[in-house]
C-alpha cells in the first residue's frame, strides 16, 4: 500500500485547520514546524510528503483574506531544506504548468532529486483561478483544454531536458580534462505550440532518471493525461459507503483501462485516493473530534467557498433551503471534478444551502477508531479501488501523529504495508521503473543500423 | 569590512577549477559538498555565500561541452537546503529578471528569508547569451536597454509584492477566527510595461523587509540600477596595481555619487570588488599555485572563451600575434563591461592572442603570502576604493579553506574584520537598515490627513 502524507494546507487538510487548539500557527513559516512533520511522517514509513501549493491569496470575497490560511511557503524553497533533515520520504512539489517554464522546473526538479539523492516528485497542476493569472500578467487563467495541452508539452519538454544528459555522459577526467562527452549531451530542439526550448539542461540526469510524476486531475482530459504521462494519480473519494467504494474501484478502472493505449502496464501508476481520516479511540470520540473541527469554519467563509466552487456568488440566497439552479458544468472553467462532486450531492438529496456548504466544503473527513480506518483503507486497497491513499490530517502535527501512532502499526500487522523503507529511491519504494533515456535508445536503435 | 564567499563554477572561481587534484569533481551534485564549503565560510565569518548562476550549458562551442564545467545545482534549492546547515551566513541567489516572474521570486525570496531567519540575499542579473532566450522560448536575448528597463520593473514589482503583507498584517486569532487584518494586505495592482500583476503575495513579508539586493552591473545602466536600487554592488578589478586602486576608487566615487539623486545615502550600498587570491606560505608557492591552475585550461577552452567574450568567432586567427582587428562596444548585447576590461587589455599593450586569452580568461588571481593579501585588501578598504570584497577561490574547498585559515585571522587581528557575527540577519550584519513598507507610509499620510 503506497501512503502519502498530504499537507493542503500547511495547517492541516481544512481551510480553517489553523484554528485547531493543538496547532502552533505561529510556525506556518518555521523551518522547524515542517521539520517535525516530515520526521515524523518518515517514521510512519510514508512513501511521500505531497506539498499542494497554489499561487495566490483567494482573495475575491473579503473571507479569503480574514479568514482562510492564504500563506504557503514555496515548494522547492520548503521541500529542498526537508531533504536535508530526512533520509527516506519523498518529496512531492505541486508546480503549475501554466505559470512557469519547463527549463526552471526540470532543472529544479532535478536539483532536488540530486540533492535529496533520489526522492523527489512532481504534482503536475495546471491551476485554476483567475486570481492566479492576474499575478502573471493575464486577465483570466487559461481554457481548461488549452491548460491540458500545454500540460502536456510542458512535461515532454521536462523529460526530454532530464534526458539531454545521457547517464555517463559525465567523465570528470582531470587528466585529458574532458568535463562531459559531447556525444551523450542533446540538444532537445523541441519547438512547440506553447514552448521553443533548445537544452540541455545545465544538470545532470537526476538520479531517478526522471522525478516521479504525479497528478490529481479527475476530469475527461485529466484522466487522459493521468493514463499517458502520471505514476501517481491523486483521486478523489465520493463518500465512504458501499456507494463510494464501487465509484472508486469504476474511477481506478477506468483511469487503469486508458494505460494500453500509450504502452504502459497497469502497474505503472499508482492511484491513491484523497482521504482525512479522524482517528479516535471510540468512534464517538472520532465524530467529536470531526464535529470539532467542522466547527472552527466560519458560516460566510464556508459559504463564500461554495460560491468559489460553482463559479458564482450564492451568498444572497437562503441558507435553510435549496439552491435554486443548477450550475452548468459544460461552461466551467476551474476544476471540473469538484464541481461534478457538488452537483452529485444536488442530484442525490435534497441539501439545503447550509447543508451543502457544510458538506461539499468539510469533504474527506472519516471518523473511526484505528481499527475502522484500518478496516476502511484495507478494503479499497485489496477490492481495487486504490494502490494506496493520500493522508489528509484535519490539523498539524496532531492529525499525522494520530496516524502514524495508531493507524499505521495496525496496516503494519495485516502485513498491508512496508515496515522499513527498503527502496533506495522514491521511485524504489514506489515500485517504478527507473525511465529509459529517450537519446539513448534513438543511439542504440541508430548503431544497429549503420 | 564585508566579506562575501563567492561560488562562481561548483568548483571554484575558474571555468577549469573542477580539473585540480584537490577538488572532488564528483561532488558537484552531492549536497555534503556544498555543506562542508559553507560551514567553512560560516566558521570564517564571511557575510554571505555569493552563488553565481545561468540558465544554459555554453554549447555555442564544442569545448563548451567537452571542457567547461557546465553543471550548476539551482540557486533557491541549493540555498535553502544550505540554510538548514548554517545559523549566521547570509545566502545570495543569483536570479534573472529576464527569464522569470516577478511573483514566482518575490515568494522564493522570501520564503528562503523566513526559512533561514532574515538570511537572503538577490543577486539581479539580467542574463546574457542567446543560449539562454533558446531554453526561454526566444532566439535572441532582449536587447541592453530593455533588459535594464525590465529589471527596474521586476524588482519594484517584487519589492511590492514583499510590502503586499504589512509587517503586523496576520493575526492568527484562532478565538474570533481572523487569520489577517484586511486592511492590511494589499492588492499592488501593477500595469507596467512587462508585467502586470495584482498580488498580495502568498507569503507574508520577509523578517528583513526585503531580502538583501545585490548586482553586479558595471555598464552605465547597470551603475544607475546599482545606485537607486542596490544594496551590494559586486565590481570588477582591473588591476593589482596602484592604476587599479585609481580606477577602483573613481568606480567606488562614481556609484555612490550617484545614489543621492534616489535619496539615498551613500552607506546604504555596499561595494565590493571581485578578487580571486592564491594564497601561498611563500609569494613564490602563491605564484606557483597560480601557474598551476591557469595551466589547467586547454587552450581551445581559452580561446573559445575569448571568442565568446569579444561576440565572434577568433579561432582562425595566428595565436603569437595581436587581434588584427578592434571590436565594437557600442554595437554589443552581452557584458559590456566584459568586453571594455579586454578592450583596455588589448589597448594598454601590445598583447599577442595567446596573451590575450590567458589574461582575460585567467583574471582576479592575486598571488600572494597570507599578509600581501590582507595588506591589499586593507589598502582598498581604507583607501575607499571598497567597503568589502567578493572573495573567489581557485578551487573549492581548498581555496576557501586557505582564506579562512591564514587570511581572516590577519584580517582580525588588524581589526579590520568581524571575529563574531553581532547581528541576527544579513542585513544586520551588514549594517544596512531594513526597508519601510511602501504601504504603511501611505497609510499613516492618510491617516495624518483625514
Amino acid at each position: 500500500m503506497v501512503l502519502g502524507a498530504m499537507m493542503f494546507f500547511p495547517s492541516g487538510g481544512h481551510i480553517s485547520s489553523w484554528r485547531h487548539p493543538d496547532v502552533d500557527a505561529k510556525g506556518l513559516l518555521d523551518f522547524n514546524y515542517y521539520k517535525q512533520i516530515l520526521q515524523t511522517a518518515e517514521r510512519g514509513k510514508f512513501d511521500m510528503f505531497f506539498y499542494a501549493d497554489e499561487l495566490y491569496v483567494w482573495d475575491r470575497f473579503e473571507t479569503g483574506i480574514s479568514h482562510a490560511n492564504s500563506i504557503r511557503p514555496e515548494p522547492f524553497t520548503l521541500l529542498s531544506a526537508l531533504a536535508v533533515v530526512t533520509e527516506h520520504i519523498g518529496l512531492a512539489a505541486t508546480v503549475s504548468t501554466t505559470y512557469n517554464e519547463p527549463y526552471h522546473i526540470a532543472r529544479k526538479l532535478a536539483t532536488l532529486d540530486h540533492l535529496s539523492n533520489g526522492r523527489a516528485a512532481w504534482n503536475i497542476v495546471t491551476s485554476q483561478a483567475d486570481e492566479e493569472a492576474r499575478n502573471f500578467s493575464r486577465d483570466k487563467h487559461l481554457e481548461h483544454s488549452k491548460r491540458y495541452e500545454r500540460a502536456v508539452e510542458f512535461v515532454d519538454v521536462t523529460q526530454g531536458l532530464w534526458d539531454s544528459w545521457e547517464d555517463d555522459a559525465l567523465l570528470l577526467d582531470k587528466e585529458s580534462g574532458y568535463f562531459a562527452d559531447k556525444d551523450k549531451l542533446h540538444n532537445i530542439q523541441h519547438k512547440g505550440t506553447h514552448f521553443q526550448v533548445q537544452g540541455p539542461l545545465n544538470v545532470t540526469r537526476p538520479p531517478q532518471g526522471y522525478p516521479v510524476l504525479a497528478q490529481a486531475g479527475a476530469s475527461e482530459s485529466g484522466k487522459e493525461v493521468a493514463a499517458e504521462k502520471a505514476e501517481v494519480v491523486f483521486a478523489p473519494i465520493h463518500s465512504f459507503d458501499a456507494e463510494g467504494l464501487l465509484a472508486g474501484q469504476q474511477l481506478y478502472e477506468d483511469i487503469k483501462g486508458r494505460m494500453a493505449k500509450y504502452g504502459r502496464s497497469r502497474d505503472e501508476l499508482k492511484i491513491i485516493p484523497g482521504i482525512m481520516p479522524i482517528i479516535g479511540q471510540t468512534e464517538e470520540e472520532a465524530k467529536e473530534k470531526l464535529a470539532a473541527i467542522e466547527s472552527l469554519l466560519p458560516e460566510q467563509l464556508g459559504l463564500d467557498l461554495l460560491s468559489h466552487y460553482l463559479g458564482q456568488d450564492i451568498s444572497s440566497y437562503p441558507l435553510d433551503e435549496p439552491l435554486p439552479f443548477r450550475p452548468d458544468l459544460s461552461q466551467f472553467n476551474q476544476s471540473k471534478s469538484a464541481l461534478e462532486r457538488i452537483l452529485e450531492m444536488m442530484d442525490k438529496e435534497q441539501l439545503t444551502l447550509r447543508q451543502l456548504y457544510q458538506r461539499s466544503t468539510n469533504r474527506r473527513g472519516l471518523a473511526g477508531t484505528p481499527v475502522q480506518i484500518a478496516d476502511f483503507l484495507e478494503e479499497w486497497f485489496l477490492k481495487g479501488a486504490a494502490d494506496g491513499f493520500n493522508i489528509q490530517f484535519s490539523h498539524l502535527p496532531g492529525g499525522l501523529d494520530d496516524f502514524v501512532n495508531l493507524v499505521v502499526p495496525e496496516l503494519q500487522r495485516r502485513g498491508v504495508f512496508r515496515t522499513e523503507y527498503t527502496g533506495g529511491t522514491l521511485r524504489d519504494n514506489l515500485g517504478l521503473k527507473r525511465p529509459d533515456n529517450r537519446y539513448v535508445s534513438v543511439r542504440a536503435d541508430h548503431l544497429a543500423h549503420s
